[in-house]
């Protein structure tokens, strides 16, 4: 599906893992070998790796490198307050790094590297079968869709960010339902939102979906409302970085305003992720830590110029920025979450149940 | 309050205007030669000039400049059409080129030339005048606004692309009331959304915000929302390109958004705009003619790298793009209207009162 056909993948002899630069693309596919734990962090906090599950596995296999060099108690804390440290707002970060810590600390330490690189395999392989899950249960809303077309007319899906297959180890999570309704035949076209500041849309999704040969067409940001005012989207699909426990949902910055459109003009507005994304510790949205990033990245851009990657300043010299990462978009404007235990609506009772247990 | 203390004026021998190349700014203050009709339609085309207020002073400029050059019916005619086709959805550029004609057809063809010169002279003056009565009618909601917080807390209010003074002649509109209220020693803070995929908020009123000494800071278009949200704006003050009968307005690309988000977050918007700025033949904001901009505009973003205004592509090559130029917001999300003959409501009987005549 992708020019290069994964986005992480542990070297046999356990020298390290390699990962798909993502600041590089669209114009240079690139993978990074990362050594180490401390390499590991640094390519979450550089976003060399991003997107809420594919940082949650790729902290997994930096907690098991981290053993490899050094199994002992004070390395296991030291590489998971290193990692969780990188990124505040996506859940599934913490989620990976606790299931291996959990994991591994009562093991003897001569058996920790290998519980710990054993278990990372084992989080990387659930991750492509859980966004599979997630496109089996998110292909009816477009299949819906498509009937309510006319014939030969696309199913209209309006994305924000990216969470696809590069945010994910495959099939991604929005993107999980639009791939399959592809590869059955339907119809789709997608209007990809470009994300600022970081342009994950207009760099990463167009990329993989153009890799894909799906239909798609870049906004800015400031355009999906105005689409949807003219009747041109059939349905919104984003993802997640954190649920609370009543449906609020942390997704990228902007999220809030397509899902404040979607629900102006009678768009149905889903999200998709992974369980582990469901944070039930926190009652409402209104809890989850919003990260703040770099100012720069407001008053620069980067793109690429004469085959160079450069960043070109698009505001006056000494001008102040503020850049939240997140925002969270009230339950009350989702219509619903597809999960690989499969769909259900944006309510805690309707979590607790898709859940099955008690929180 | 610029480091050009102007964006637009005639030269007195009539060789033609001068104007303030806004491609150019921030980091470049040129000013350009317009020296017949067609340099200024290109001008406004290539949006060297912009803003609603200052195409419809430009396109005077053009009209007069057309008839020094040919005063007759069919020029006359031929520069109409050329000026009122560049740009489709500010109905100030056709309200000033109707004008002119209108004043200067009855008359002979010998005295047009001096007429249309002395009438454009005029509009650029009841530009300046227009605009200082908007901030003396709309100062009052930012007074208000200070008087709500604690003692020096700054009145936080949120703008969108650029209704500054660089779309206008003077004071601009939208930013009209925070000069004034800043001239008053009230403390404002301005949040300026970047406003792609031109980046006037970025590029233009960041820096004339800077000029003047008022504290600012940029945001990318994404995080309006989620600032409002978190009670850290107070207002939102934007500009119009054509306000249609019923108080739906045509503004910016993005704007519905943030209405949207101020409505959902009980913060108040307001929309300030010249009375030339309401077009009555429109019973609402559906009949407004929406500007499909340059999908390279998208794919696309410039700056500023090592001193030189280069273009960086953000879009896998062969992308494609949609670029709608402006959305309608809805009268129902706007709060008010800030004119130059006073404040109203966003309803057809307030606008009908304002304008105290029978459409």
């Amino acid at each position: 599906m992708l020019a290069a056909p994964w986005t992480i993948r542990s070297l046999p002899d356990r020298s390290g893992i390699e990962i798909l630069d993502q600041t590089r693309l669209p114009h240079e596919v690139v993978t990074v070998l990362l050594p180490n734990a401390s390499a590991v962090a640094a390519g979450i906090r550089t976003m060399q790796v991003r997107g809420a599950p594919l940082i949650g596995v790729t902290a997994a296999w930096g907690i098991a490198l981290a053993l490899r060099d050094d199994p002992s108690d004070a390395a296991l804390d030291q590489a998971a307050a290193l990692l969780r440290a990188q990124r505040p707002t996506a859940v599934n970060l913490g989620w990976a790094i606790d299931r291996v810590v959990t994991a591994v600390r009562p093991l003897d330490v001569e058996q920790r590297a290998d519980a710990a690189w054993n278990l990372a395999v084992a989080i990387t392989a659930e991750d492509g079968a859980t966004n599979e899950a997630i496109g089996r249960h998110g292909v009816a809303l477009i299949e819906a869709a498509a009937a309510r077309k006319p014939d030969g007319e696309p199913v209209h899906i309006l994305t924000h960010c990216n969470a696809g297959v590069l945010a994910c180890t495959a099939w991604g999570t929005a993107t999980a339902p639009i791939y399959r309704a592809h590869a059955a035949g339907i119809a789709v076209h997608v209007w990809v939102d470009e994300t600022r500041p970081r342009n994950q849309g207009a760099a990463l999704t167009a990329w993989e979906l153009g890799q894909a040969g799906i239909p798609h067409t870049v906004i800015v940001d400031n355009a999906g409302g105005h689409l949807m005012q003219r009747g041109l989207v059939d349905l919104c699909l984003v993802g997640a970085d954190r649920v609370a426990g009543n449906g609020d949902v942390a997704n990228k910055i902007g999220t809030y305003l397509k899902a404040l459109a979607a629900h102006d003009t009678g768009v149905p507005f889903h999200v998709a992720m992974p369980t582990s994304t469901i944070d039930r510790t926190l009652a409402d949205g209104t809890a989850i830590p919003i990260e703040a990033r770099d100012p720069a990245e407001v008053l620069q851009v980067f793109g690429w110029h004469d085959h160079a990657r450069i960043v070109v300043d698009v505001a006056p010299p000494g001008a102040r920025a503020a850049n939240p990462g997140f925002d969270v978009t009230p339950a009350r404007l989702v219509t619903g979450f597809i999960t690989e235990r499969g769909r259900c609506a944006a309510t805690r009772p309707a979590l607790d149940t898709l859940l099955g247990e008690t929180p």
